[in-house]
This record gives C-alpha cells, structure tokens and sequence, in this order.
C-alpha cells in the first residue's frame, strides 16, 4: 500500500496480541486477522462457566486492546489459505499480501477421534461453549427442583467431569463450591448438596504435571468440596446423560445429566495447511515443529507462536501451551521482527522464562507450583487470584474482575447464572403435546 | 401437600415477581414459574443490544430475588394447558393444582401478520434478541473494515430502525451515540461517524404519546446523533438488507445489512389458552379484559396482570404497558389475595399510579414527562439514570451498573462488545469454498 514493510498476524490470542502490541510504533504495517472480535482470558473462562462471572468480564475486543497502536489494523475474518510463493493469504472477506507472517491460532478441543462425543460433553475453549455448560450446568438444578421422579432427579444432580489438569480440576472445584456453599438456600425440593460430583482421570492422579505435595492438596481440597475423584478410570463409551468408564478389569456406568469435557487438546487446523503448502512438520497433536527462533524451517518469513508451535527452548526444554509462554513468545518474534526491520539479521533463539503453575479448587483454595516455592490453600488461593487479575489485558477488566471477586467473596452470590438459549415456547410445545397425544 | 392455599403466578417478569415477593410470609404457599430462569429489566435491555452493558447485570435469577420468602418456590418450565374446572395447570415437567391461579406471562413482539420479516428485523423482547442485535450492530462494523468494496460498505455501515416509540428512539440514540463518539477511534479503514442511522415511523411524530414539546426536543436529539428521522412513514416490505418503505405517495428503497424492529407487541399466547378455556374476551392486541380488581370475569379465583391485562382503572383511565403499571398490578393483587386469606372478600379496585414516562437518547440526553414537569436534556437523563438504577430490584444490580455507567461516562468506553454465537471454522470454509470452485 505504502511501501512499508507489512506484517499479518493470524490468530488474536495472547500470543498474537502481544506480538501486535508490541509491534506498535515499530516501523511497519500491522494487520491482525481473527474469526472473532475480541481476545479472551481463557484462564478463567471455568469462571464464567459455573456463573461467577459475566464472558464480558474476560473477553476484550482487539481493536479497543490496540486502539493507540495507530499502525495495526484489526479484521474480523476466518483465514482460510496460504500462498508462501505470493506471500499472500486468502479469508472471509479477501486477499491479504504479506511480508511477514505471524501465526498463533492456537488449539482447540480433541476428543480422541471420538467427535460424536462432542455434542454430548462440552468442552471449554471459548465463550460459546461457557455459555454452553453454564446452561447446562442451571438447567440440571431447575430440572432437579421441577422434577418429582426421584430417578430423575438423581440423573439431573449428577455432574461427570472428564480429565483432571487444570481445567478439570478447577471445572470440578467451582462447581463443588456451587452446590456446597453458593447455591444452598435456593432451592425448596432439592438439597444442592446431594449433588454428585465425579472427576474422571486416566492419568493415576489428578494435575498430572504437578509435584506429588500439590496434587494430593488438590485431591484434599476438591474431596472437601463433595468432588468424588477417580483416577486411573478412562471413559470408554458417553453418550447423552450417561458415562461408562473402566478403572483396570472394572467397568461402570454412571447416569449424570451433565458431562463436560476436559480431557484433551488438538492445534487449530491451520497447521494443517502450513503442512500442505511449506511441507513442514507436524507433531502427532497437530503442532507445528518450529525452528529455536520460532519461524518455519525454509521460511524465515514465516513465524509459528503459541499453542500451535512446538518448540524446545535455547535450554533443551519444549515449551508448554500455557499463556504466559504464548506472551513471552509473541514478544520475542515482534522484537525479532524490528531487529531485522533495523538491519539486523541474527538474534538469540527464544528463551522460555517458567513462572511457575497454579490450579484453583472452589472459591479460597489452590495449589501452585512458583518454582522457588509450593504453596497451597488460601495463600495459593490470593496469589492466584493477584497474578489472574495483574494478568488481565485491560485496566477496567482488572477493576472489575476485583469488584466481582470482591462483592462474591464477601456475600457469596453469584453474578451471572443466566440460563439463555431459547426456551420452548408454550405454543409450539402445547401444539407438539397434542400432535402426540393425538397420534397415540 | 399442607393444606395451605396454594397461589401460582405464571411469568416472573416485573408483575409475577413483584406479586410473589409480596405474598412472602402471606401464609400461603406461592409457586412462580416461568420459562426462563431470570428476570429481565426490559427497559434497559437497548443497552446490551448497543454493548454499553452485558446481559447479567440487568437479568435476576428470580430464585435469588426471592431467597428469603421460603414459602415461594420457583420452577424454570413452560406452562401449556390449564383446567380452570379442577383447577390444574400443565407443564413441561408436571402438573400444579392452584387454589388461586395468577397470570402475568406479558407481550412479545409482533410484525403485524408479516411474520416472515421477524428473520431480517429482530426485536429486542429478550436477553437473545439484545445479545443478537448487539452481534448484527458490531458484525457489521468489522465487515465494512475488512471490505474493500464500497458498496458493500455502505450496505453494511446503514442501519434501520423501524418504530419510534421508546424502544426505538433508545436504540436509534445509542447506535448514534456509538457511531459518533465511542467507536471514533477505533477503525483504520472506516470512519463510524459515516454511518447512515435511519428511524423509520408510521405516525407523523416521535415517540407518539409523548407531549409536542419533548417529541421536537427528541428529534433534536436524535439529529445531534446523526440520527436521520423518517415520521410518516411506512415500511412496505423488508428483506435480508433491504427496507422498501412508502411516504405518502412517494417509495424509497433503502439497503441496509441492519434491520432492528421496535415497532409492535401483542399478548403473549397464554391470553389463548385462557380465552380457550374460560370464555374471557380478548382485545385486537390479544390482551385479556379483566374486572376492576384485575381477575378473570367469573372467575375470581383466577387473576391476570401486567401488559397481558386490558384493565380500565378506577378512574376510567385505560392502564398503560409499562413496567411501573406492571409492579402496582403485582402488588395489589398480593393485597387481594391477603385480604381474601385474612376472611375480607371486598378491596378497592385498582388504581393506577402514573410516575411519567421518559426516553434516554444517547450517552447524557434524555426527555421526560413527569406529570409535574416536562424535562429534556442532561438534567432528563441524570433522573433517568437515577429513577432506573433504583428501579434495579437488587442490591447488587444497582452497584455494578452504577459502576458501569461511571466508568463509560467518564472513559467513553463500551462495556461489552462481544460478538457471540460461533463464527465460520476455517476447515469448513475451506472446504466449502473449494466444492464451490470445483462446481463453477
């Protein structure tokens, strides 16, 4: 357009955010493409699916992020091909020239080849799918209270949750606290605490990754808030309210209205078409294997950050998908990119700085891993809670993310414990009744 | 079950809720259902469909609402069927027998037998409809960005509003307010304030009711927004991104990717089943004729309020669709039923109080009939702001919207401004695109 050096980021997480950012006033055209408008804080999306907090709270549009940085441009757009020879990039809405590309588009569900399980079990990678076990999640509490079949009832306050890292554990602990404490006083023909809350782990432990003192804290917690915990169990079979699982020669079948999924994660397909047009490497998730200054081997051009990359640091370690790697990883490509912009070619490889990982169980306890110290309980609990809210991008989210953590803590309510979605309606429903008394 | 009178209220709105809060320690037992879970403060619901605040800050779990009033209970289902001979109501999870039976399941929208416009134009009735409006609105300016056609562009950068009556003035006013001062700042390819913000009405003034003085004082307004006011006006027919609409004898066609419809309400459907099943009369918007004390003629035992009511008050004066009508129905027919339980059989009929009604137009100008005295401008707005803030029926509510409101006042940013339901996968795109090229 005007001669100056273009670079186009795909993908507006924190690893292609922070690269944008930190691309502002550098000398260059900046173009950011993602399918959706606003970045989310994907930490605490748990958070938004058992109604602690609105998505408002965690989501931010790019362009209000990048709003000073005068040379980016933010699209809304699903990128959909790749020309390296052209350096261009077709999407949605048309064609993009490049000089530089960034790619970050991330990871998304996986339920091992098994995709008809993903309409039963939701998991939770975006708002949609917040709202989504948020509705699922009410809805099986307003069933049980209308409901006067003691069977069904016992289906209704049934809750599996499937994979115990992080997000399962954090799902499960939230959801504890919910029927435990929050919600005791709402009902008038349920007791939320009869609730059964199961926790599904292949792995002989829950938080696989974290030291042993850690990770039976975590169990401890999570059993305190009424989660039942089985590990070393697989989910063999789901289906639309039942789980079958087998724990060694053991095989059970549990009934639970409710089944979410935490279990594992695949790279965006994005990968897939790096792979067909530069015939680079793909690990088996569907991560791009890239070079120690993150670009794509033969395409200096190219750049590879974040949850899509696979990547072992300048010290020998790979780099995990976790969102203050995907930071340091924008950050870094950005100030390679300036340096070549300035004339020079060679800088170090990329470093990861590990700061360390927590988990939150219900609403005052956690476990963390801060590499100098472990700590858990509530202390874990107010460091997280201090990191998540420094962590947010946007000064009002962080005034108010504190004011709802605030307000919660000291009174115990919840924020948002919409159940939206269209209801039926009474005509539709009342014309249906009669269609199939009629018929039988 | 005790032998207690048993009162169920169908519909949680503003008339429902407020006379299950009443009839809390009444020594009756009290079942509110509704089909959704929450109560919806309506009139600010163009502020969610604008992105100045998000859906949970205006919608109430009506089992948080009432908490404390143990003898209520609350089922979230879908009433279909009543029998007012054995005194029953059927619904999606079961059956009730009420001793007193009140109704107040309100209005929805209505495109004057055009049902078929409802796809292009929504409404803004419901949390879904704000939530889908606000997509529309913002979708639409992240693809006039991305376009590099110009017609398309101005498609996409013109939005009809259809109706002037509060609704619509609001929406037209915060669109305005949007395009001109919020979003100023954020485009690199689009000027917002190029936007085209049509408000179409049938009748030869704004906000019809209203005193001539305020209606040229809203106009006023509306224009200082870039708001273009059409009076007189009809819209002929309408289309995915096209409104046809005839002035006297003159026809213009206007494409526009947004249509919002904020121009008529009819009765909600249970006005049907009633009028099936007891006899009771309807009037052309489908409401229901009560008698003075708000029940159903010959059957006392069964009442009808809110704006599902047609009801000529004890004063002659026909009883406005208006949130405050709706809460002093709630409230004297919990005073009936009282008095009713307490052995005295004769009230007074009811009485409308008439508070004034009043139109917000953009971030800080409004219009207000308050009886008393006529307002406009700032001074307007900062009683609106007051007068619905308080109107917020919990604590809570009226913190963070206190906050929000401070916030974007003094920062000028928006709340909320996701754009929610999922957008294409790239995968699909790609693959659809590639069958479409095979085809051609």
């Amino acid at each position: 357009m005007d001669g100056q050096h273009h670079v186009v980021i795909v993908g507006g997480g924190f690893a292609g955010l922070h690269a944008a950012k930190r691309l502002g006033r550098a000398g260059c055209r900046v173009t950011l493409l993602d399918k959706r408008n606003f970045q989310l804080f994907q930490p605490l999306l748990y958070q938004v699916a058992t109604g602690a907090i609105p998505p408002g709270d965690i989501a931010i549009p790019h362009r209000v992020v990048l709003r000073r940085q005068r040379n980016v441009t933010c699209l809304t757009s699903t990128v959909y091909e790749l020309d390296p020879a052209t350096r261009s990039l077709r999407h949605e809405h048309g064609e993009l020239r490049y000089d530089t590309l960034i790619v970050a588009t991330g990871v998304k569900h996986h339920y091992f080849g098994r995709d008809s399980w993903r309409q039963f079990a939701p998991g939770l990678k975006t708002v949609e799918h917040a709202i989504e076990i948020r509705r699922k999640l009410f809805q099986a509490f307003e069933r049980a209270e209308a409901t006067a079949d003691p069977a069904e009832r016992a289906r209704l306050m049934s809750f599996v949750i499937v994979g115990a890292g992080p997000t399962g554990v954090e799902l499960a602990g939230a959801i504890g606290e919910l029927a435990h404490k929050t919600m005791v006083k709402d009902f008038r023909n349920i007791d939320p605490r009869q609730a059964r809350i199961l926790l599904v782990e292949g792995a002989p432990h829950v938080l696989p990754v974290y030291d042993a003192r850690l990770r039976a804290a975590a169990q401890r917690h999570l059993e305190e808030l009424g989660v039942t915990v089985r590990t070393g169990t697989r989910v063999e079979e789901l289906g639309p309210d039942f789980v079958r699982m087998r724990c060694g020669p053991d095989v059970e079948t549990v009934e639970a209205a409710t089944i979410l999924w935490a279990a594992g994660v695949r790279a965006s397909y994005f990968g897939e078409i790096l792979a067909e047009r530069t015939g680079v490497l793909l690990d088996r998730g569907g991560r791009v294997k890239v070079e120690p200054d993150c670009s794509l081997p033969g395409y200096p051009d190219i750049f590879v950050i974040g949850d899509l990359a696979r990547l072992t640091d300048a010290r020998g370690r790979e780099v995990p998908g976790l969102a203050p790697a995907a930071i340091q990883q924008g950050r870094y490509v950005a100030d390679v990119i300036r340096a070549r912009l300035r004339g020079r070619a060679t800088v170090r490889p990329f470093r990861y700085r590990d700061l360390g990982s927590m988990a939150v169980i219900g609403m005052n306890r956690a476990v963390g891993d801060l590499r100098v110290v472990k700590v858990s309980g509530i202390s874990a609990w107010l460091i997280w809670a201090f990191v998540h809210v420094m962590s947010l991008i946007d000064a009002e989210q962080r005034v108010r993310v504190f004011l709802q953590w605030s307000w919660k803590y000291f009174t115990r309510k919840e924020g948002d414990r919409l159940i939206t979605g269209a209801p039926p309606q009474t005509r539709a429903l009342r014309l249906a009744l009669k269609r199939d008394a009629a018929a039988s």
